[in-house]
């Protein structure tokens, strides 16, 4: 398997670094008092289409051959992922077909469409998604880009790490969500790289723990119909980024819905900051461990702030 | 009436400048977009307390003679400026007093009390307030601090305008909120003395237009019973505010409850930050007058971010 290294992270940072954000590290004496910790939250939240996935799939079209450019870029995604690389498609000029489920939230379709993607609609099924888009390639010669399953996609999340690192360089701890792994095997790879001693920790929904029962057992273990605000940590861990996480991360925490919650809603009430649930799964992991963390410094990856705001839990 | 000048905001920089956050200045490609002009946020969303209040607050405290701070400060105040005089007087260690409407709401009588705050409640009329305020300076010889009728707290609130020029010097255009007039009064001493063509418009609810009447009759006019969703704005004009008002803004304009609301809700969802009504004003302005302001280069001041989850416009 060709798995990227942290050079390729470095390279990623390049070809990247005048289309993303550089986003903000920011800090909040009030939460460091509740945690007992000094803690520095880099929020891709304020990135570009509004979370991390900006990055990696501005490297995925920022690397492709001029002859792949003019094809164009494909996905199947109802997320976060569809918007990134409808964006970045558009920053090179270049088409970029959608594959997304017909029940996405309109939202969802209004920001991917907003961004000048071409959508196909599909059943709400992966066996129906996978079909549509392989017919979509089949037809118009797009090179398909994988949320997470990707090399060029991979080395480019590892930049938000990298750029937290290089601002604040002596951090103990980084804590990275995790569900596909594209972000939490990018973190890896830059923290593993720039630091001898921090250590990369993921949190995970207890209700979609599928990346942390592949983590003991060694193996993938696929997730099983999970059910979790998270809706970004839902999927599976895809190969790629499995092989760095067993060799590169230290450990994964597995949090409760309320914890989400609570966290989600402390960054929004202290910080001033939109954050998707995703995202507070960091902050929910240091909620819900206060004493395995004190003193510590700790920087935590708030990976999107994509929230529907008429469908929120307080 | 001894009014502050630009050099009192200059002072009052060097004196706070290591209490007070020096917030970011942000942009949206998007809302650009939408309105047709390059447009620069100042986030005392950010600020410590959650709002600008916070320096004008921390300028008064740090202001005091040795003998004064022992004796600790006093205001009324149902909102941001209780809290953020709390904060401040816990920083250099002396009592805060605070009187507060006994209908404030859970949240703000929170705020005041974790941040050290004395409470003592009265009845909800301005009078009460004012009564209850001189009783408690009578027990205790506190130094009252006006939220905003205060030589003080003017010059501080001018340093927020005074960052955002310095880190943006080509503005053509700073739009504030306009409640008390703390505020505007400190952003157009810096900004007049900063800029030879740099226009400072304030910007005010409809419902809540007392500034306006008060700006194109020469003298002040009270609210009479104002009714409208930005709750920090209720106020009426002080007099030294309004003697600088007079001399230095170019332009007082009014905005409908559903603007404030579009424009709140437009940084919610594409700039993933938490503002309240009272800053929304500014971006209202632009989304009713955008012919007016095509191309043009334009600071706003997100003056604050203390909003009642559970009670969302949308």
């Amino acid at each position: 398997m060709n798995l990227p290294s942290y050079s390729d992270v470095v390279k990623a940072h390049q070809l990247i670094g005048e289309f993303i954000h550089k986003t903000p590290v920011m800090t909040s004496s009030a939460i460091n008092k509740i945690i007992g910790a000094e803690l520095y939250f880099k929020c891709e939240n304020l990135q570009k289409t509004g979370a991390f996935k900006f990055r990696g799939a501005c490297n995925a079209v920022f690397s492709l051959t001029e002859e792949e450019a003019k094809r164009g870029v494909g996905t199947h995604s109802s997320g976060n992922h569809a918007a990134a690389l409808a964006y970045a498609a558009s920053l090179r000029g270049i088409k970029a077909h959608l594959v997304m489920p017909s029940n996405s939230s309109e939202i969802k379709k209004r920001a991917a469409a907003g961004y000048g993607g071409l959508i196909t609609y599909c059943q709400p099924t992966l066996e129906a998604r996978e079909k549509t888009l392989a017919e979509v390639v089949a037809q118009t010669g797009v090179t398909p880009v994988h949320p997470y399953n990707n090399f060029n996609v991979i080395a480019g999340q590892g930049t938000a790490a990298k750029e937290l690192l290089e601002s604040i360089p002596e951090l103990d701890i980084i804590i990275c969500p995790v569900g596909g792994g594209g972000l939490l095997a990018g973190t890896a790879l830059s923290i593993k790289a720039l630091s001898k001693h921090c250590q990369v920790i993921a949190a995970e929904p207890k209700n979609a723990n599928d990346a942390y029962r592949s983590f003991m057992a060694g193996y993938i273990i696929p997730s099983d119909n999970p059910k979790t605000i998270a809706d970004g940590l839902l999927t599976s861990l895809g190969e790629p980024n499995f092989e760095i996480i067993k060799e590169k991360v230290d450990q994964i925490i597995t949090v409760s819905e309320e914890a989400i919650v609570e966290a989600m809603r402390m960054v929004w009430e202290r910080m001033k900051l939109i954050i998707e649930p995703s995202a507070a799964v960091t902050l929910a992991v240091l909620l819900e461990n206060k004493s395995d963390f004190q003193g510590r410094r700790i920087g935590l990856i708030l990976s999107g702030g994509n929230v529907d705001l008429t469908k929120l839990p307080f």
